[in-house]
C-alpha cells in the first residue's frame, strides 16, 4: 500500500519494450540518433509547436534547475509558490545551477499562485534595485504540489503578469499529464497558447523509468542550452534510451490514459476518506489527495503498512486530525486502494 | 539632509590619516605586512579572542557571503530573518558564493528572530531530508535591519537553538558598533561568549572608507578560507590599506564613540517624529528610525530635499501614514537633523 | 561499421532483463530500495571494500565531476593528463561542479602520467601559494584515453606521489572493465590496494544503458555527498533502475567477459591495421586502437561507411597518414571488424 | 630593496589627496554619486570611447574574473597564455565567477600569444563540439606577464583571430599604463581601435590604493554586469572612494608619468644586470625585468635583503644561473636600485 509518491512505482511495460526495441546495433551518441530525433519530433507535434527546442534529461530536478539557470541572469529572482517543488524538494538545485539565483516564494491557497499577489511581489522586487537583484522568471507547477490544476485561463492570467514585467514563464510539468487528463484540454492550450515559455514535461511520474523533456517554445531562449546540459552531466551518451521512453509514453496518448487512471484512483480515495470522516485540504484535480484524517485512522493505516506522508511538515507529531498527502500512480493496485479505504473507514 | 543610509557618509578623518601613515615604502602584498598583522591583533584583543582568525575584506556583502559559503555544505539551508540583509540586499551573494545554498527566511517582530520559531523551522528543515537539503547555519544581524538590538542573552538563546541542532551561528555585524554602543556591553559578551561562531565586523558603516573584518572564533572553521577569499577577488594586493582603516577605528574606542553619536542622533530624530505625530514602528536601539509619518509631512520633507527610504516596500505609493526608514551616521550634521525635525513638525 | 565509441552500442540483454525484473510494484524512491542496497553491496563485495560508500549516477561526466567537487576545496588544483576525459570531453563539468576548480594538465606518453612529472607539478603548484590555489587531488584514467592500461604498480606509484603531498587519488574508471580484463588482476588490486581513494566505476561503456558507480573507499570522504548529488539532479527517483543495471553487469563477472570480448576485437583490429601498412600510436591494452593509417585507406573506409574519429584533433585535415581512434565495444559485430579490416588492407 | 611586485608599493600622494577631497558630507551609495560619474567620464574621454560602459572594482582579480564571467557562456573556453595572470595568479577566480569556464592555455615566447597558434587552438576547440565546450573569448595581457608589450598592430592581429571566430577579446590591463608609456601610443589605439572588446584598466599597480576599472566598449556586452558585480560583493557602498583614486591617476596623465618612471628604472636595472653578467630572458618593455643572474649574485643580493621572485617556478632550487623576476614601481627608491645593481655586480 504505497501512496508515498507516484515515483514509487515502476515503468509501464510499453516503456521497457521501447528500450528493447531500440537496443539494436550502433547509433551515434549524445543525441545524434534517430530515436532522439523521433522523440523530439513527437513532442513538438503533441504540443503543436513545430519550432520548439526539445531536449531530454533523466530527472525532474535536472529539468527544472537547468531551465531556471537558462532563464535567470546573475542574482536573478525566481518567483514561485512557497510549496513549489523547486523550493521544497530539489536541494537548492535551481540556486546551484543558476549560480546563486534567489527563489522568491509566495503563499497561495491550494498550491496556486494568485496573479495579483504575483504582480505585487514582482513590483516589490523591481523596487529592490541592485541590492535585491533582477527579476528573472516566474515558475509555476501544474498539476500543483497540492494536487490542484490550473486551467488554461489561470495559466494565462499568470503569464500576463509575468510578461507584463518582461519575465518568461516556466512550467514545472512533472505531473502535467495528470493536469491534462483532469482538464481535458489540449497540451498546447495549457502551455504555449496560455503563455508558457519553457516547459518541463514530466515522463518519470507519468510511467517512464527516468525521462523528462525540456521544451523551449522560442528557440532563441535555448541558446547555449546544450552546453549547459552537457556541463552538468545530463547529456547521456546512449541518449536513445531516454528518448525511447518518451516516444513510448506519447504514442497513442498512453501517458494520458495512465494519468487518467491515476486521477480516477485519487478521486476514489478522496471519496473514501471523506466517507471515513476525513476532510480534503484541497480539491482533488489530479492524482494526489491532501486530507486531514482522524489520528486513529492514521494509526490503523500505518500499522497495517500503508505508506504516505504527513504533509507538509513531514516530521510533525501528535496532530489530530493528521494532515496527509496520498499519491496514486499509473500502477497503484486497486486492491491497495480498497484496502486502505477499508482501513481508514 | 541625507538619512538614506549610514553608508552615504564618508570616512572619519582618523581613517584617512591612517591611510597616509601607512603609505610609506614597500610592504609585501596580500596581507603579509605589519599593518595587517597589527589590525588582526587589535581585533583579537578587542574581542578577547586570542585564537580567532581575522581577515579583512572591503564590503559587507563579501564578508557575509564568504562566511555563508565557508559554513554551508552543498544545498545548505541558511536560516535568517526575512528582512535580513543577506536576504534582501545582497543580490543573492550568499547563494552565489555558497554555490546554491538556500536562505530559509523567518518572520519575526522588529527584525528579530524568535528562538522557538527558529527551532521549529530547523526541525522542519531536518524533516525535509535529501530533498530539502542539509541544515547549514543560522544567521542573525545585530543591530538588526529594523534598528533593534539583540542583548547578549537574546543572542545566546538563538545560539543555543542553533548549537542544539549542530549548526554554527553567524552574526552580521555591519552595525555591531551601534548595538554595542546602545547595549553598553563588551564585544566578547555580544559575540563568542553568547555563542557566535563567525562574525562579520562592520567597519564601513562605522566610519571606515571600505573595510570589514571576518572573524572565526574557532580557527578550525577558517580552513581554506584564504583561498576562498582570494578566489572571489577579495584579497587586496595592497592589503595594508584595508587593515589601516580598521586599526584607526578600533584605536581608543573611536568606533564606539562614533556609533554613540549616531545612536544619539537617531534617538533625537525619533523623539522629533513622535512629537510631530508620527509613530515608531520599532524601538530605536541603534542608529536607525523606523516610523510611520503623516503623508503631508513626508511630502514636505521630500520636497525640501530630505533623503530617506519608504520601507520596507521602497516602491509603495499612496500610503498615509508613510512607513519610512531614516538612518543617522557618525557624520550626519546636527543641522540636518534639526532641519528635518522642523520640516516634519 | 561504428568504431566511433563504445557508447555507440546499446545495453546487454541481461541489463534490459534486469530492468524488467525489478519493474514490479512499488519501492521507496531516491535509493531507499532493496535493489539499490543489493547493487551497492555487490560492488563493495566485488571491490573487497566492505566499508566503501557506493552511489549511482547515470553518466560518467556526473560521476567524475561530482567526485572532483567532493574532493576539491575552493580554487583547488586538480592534476590530470592533458588528454584526460575530465579535461577534454566534459564541457568543463569538473570546474562547474567544483565551483571553479582548476584542472592542471600534464603531458605524458600514451595517455599516462609519469610519477616524476606529477611530483614536480604538485611541487610547483604548492609554490604558487594563495595566488595559485591549493593542491586538491590527482585524477587518472584507467584504461587511459589512449587505450593503455596502468598496472597496479603504476597506479601505486602515482598514488604515492599524491599521498606524499597529502592529496587523494581519483580514478576515472569509465573503462576500468577493459583495463581489468587486459591486466587480469583483481579490482581491489587496481583500486584501493594501489592507493585509489575515489573511483568512478563505469557501467555505460561496459554494457549498461546508463549507469555509473561512485565509490569512496574511506566513508569520511563521502560526507555530504548525497546532498551534492541530489542538488545536481543526479539522484533518480526510481533509483532501482540505475542499480539494477549495475547488478546485472556484476553478476557472474559479465562485465569482464564483455570487456574481454571488446579487447580481443581491438587486438584483432590493431593487427589488421598493422598488416595494412598502418602503425600503432599506442600499444593496445584495452578496447581502443590509436593508429596512423594511410590516407588512401582512410578515404576508402570512410567512403564505405566506417565511422571513427580522427584523433586527437578531430577537425584536422589533409594529413597522411591519418591519426585515428577506433573503439570496439561489447557488441561490435565481428563482421563489421572483418569488413573494416578488408577496407583498410 | 623590494622588487617583488609593483603592488608592494603604496599609493601616490595625489590619490590619497583625492580621497580626502571627496570625503565631505553625504553622497548616495553604490555608485550613484558625482565622483563616480566624473571618473567614468574621465576614462571614457581618455579612451576616446564615449559609449563605453565603465565600472570600478578594487582588485584586478575581480576585474578579470567578472569580465570572463560576463563574456563566457556555460562551459566556455577562454584562450590565454599559459603564464597569464588569470591562469597562474587568481586562484581559479575566472573559473569560479564563470561557473566552470575552462582556461585553455597556450605557450608563446616572452609572454605573447602568437596569432597562428591562437587560431589553431580555436579551431581545435571548435572541433571538440559539445564535449569540449563552446569557444568563449580570448584574453591577453598588456604589458604581458613577461614584461613585454604588444604593439597596437600585434593586438589587432590577435583581435582579428578572435573576431574571425566570433569571439570577443579581453585585455588584462593591470599594467597597461606601463605598456602605453613604453609604446607611446594613444590608449584608444592600444584598445578598442585594435579590436579590444573588454578592458580591465589597472589602477592599483599604477599608483592607486586599490582601484581597477572594467570597460566594455560595446554597452550591449555589459548587460546585467552591475548585478553580477553586486552579487560578487564588488560594489562598494562608499563607491566615491574607488572612483576618486582613478580620477586622480588620470588627471593630467599622472598615471603615465608614474609608469614612465617605473619603466625607466626597469631599463636601468636590466642594463645593470647585463653589465653584471646576467642575461635577459625577455626584452624589457615595461616595468619588469626577467633575467638569469649568476647564483652567486643572487645569494649576495638576497643576503643583503633584496626581495624578488625566482621565476616562473618560485620554489625552484639549486639553479645557476637563477631565473628571476624583478619589478619596479612608481615609488621604487632609486637608491634601492643602485644598491641592488651594486650587489649584483
Amino acid at each position: 500500500m504505497n501512496f508515498a509518491s507516484d515515483n514509487a512505482y515502476g515503468a509501464h511495460p510499453a516503456v521497457l519494450q521501447a528500450l528493447a526495441d531500440c537496443n539494436r546495433g550502433a547509433m551515434m551518441g549524445y543525441g545524434a540518433d534517430a530515436v532522439t530525433e523521433a522523440a523530439e519530433g513527437a513532442i513538438r507535434e503533441m504540443l503543436q509547436a513545430p519550432d520548439a527546442v526539445v531536449r531530454f534529461v533523466a530527472t525532474g530536478t535536472a529539468a527544472n534547475a537547468l531551465v531556471c539557470a537558462q532563464l535567470a541572469p546573475p542574482g536573478g529572482r525566481i518567483y514561485c509558490h512557497e510549496d513549489a517543488h523547486i523550493e521544497t524538494s530539489e536541494c537548492a538545485a535551481p540556486e546551484f545551477f543558476a549560480h546563486g539565483a534567489k527563489l522568491v516564494t509566495l503563499p497561495g491557497p491550494q498550491g496556486r499562485l494568485a496573479p495579483a499577489a504575483l504582480a505585487d511581489a514582482i513590483r516589490r522586487g523591481a523596487g529592490g534595485g541592485l541590492n535585491g537583484g533582477p527579476n528573472a522568471l516566474v515558475s509555476i507547477t501544474n498539476a500543483t504540489e497540492w494536487g490542484t490544476a490550473y486551467a488554461p485561463e489561470a495559466v494565462a492570467a499568470l503569464a500576463r503578469v509575468a510578461h507584463d514585467a518582461g519575465l518568461p514563464l516556466h512550467l514545472d510539468g512533472a505531473r502535467i499529464a495528470n493536469a491534462l487528463a483532469w482538464l481535458g484540454c489540449a497540451p498546447a492550450d495549457l502551455t504555449w497558447r496560455a503563455g508558457v515559455d519553457a516547459l518541463c514535461l514530466g515522463g518519470t511520474k507519468a510511467g517512464a523509468m527516468a525521462a523528462e523533456a525540456v521544451v523551449f517554445f522560442d528557440p532563441a531562449r535555448a541558446e547555449g542550452f546544450d552546453y549547459r546540459r552537457k556541463q552538468s552531466g545530463h547529456v547521456f551518451s546512449k541518449q536513445r534510451f531516454l528518448a525511447a521512453q518518451m516516444l513510448a509514453l506519447f504514442a497513442d496518448g498512453l501517458w494520458l490514459r495512465l494519468a487518467d487512471r491515476a486521477n480516477a484512483l485519487a478521486a476514489r480515495l478522496a471519496a473514501a476518506i471523506c466517507d471515513a470522516g476525513g476532510s480534503l485540504l484541497a480539491p482533488v484535480q489530479s492524482n494526489a489527495v491532501f486530507a486531514a484524517i482522524p489520528a486513529e485512522a492514521h494509526r490503523r493505516a500505518s500499522a497495517a503498512g500503508a505508506i504516505y506522508h504527513i504533509w507538509p511538515d513531514r516530521s510533525a507529531a501528535g496532530l489530530d486530525p493528521v494532515p496527509v498527502r496520498l499519491v496514486t500512480a499509473w500502477d497503484t493496485p486497486e486492491a491497495d486502494l480498497d484496502r486502505l479505504a477499508a482501513l481508514l473507514a
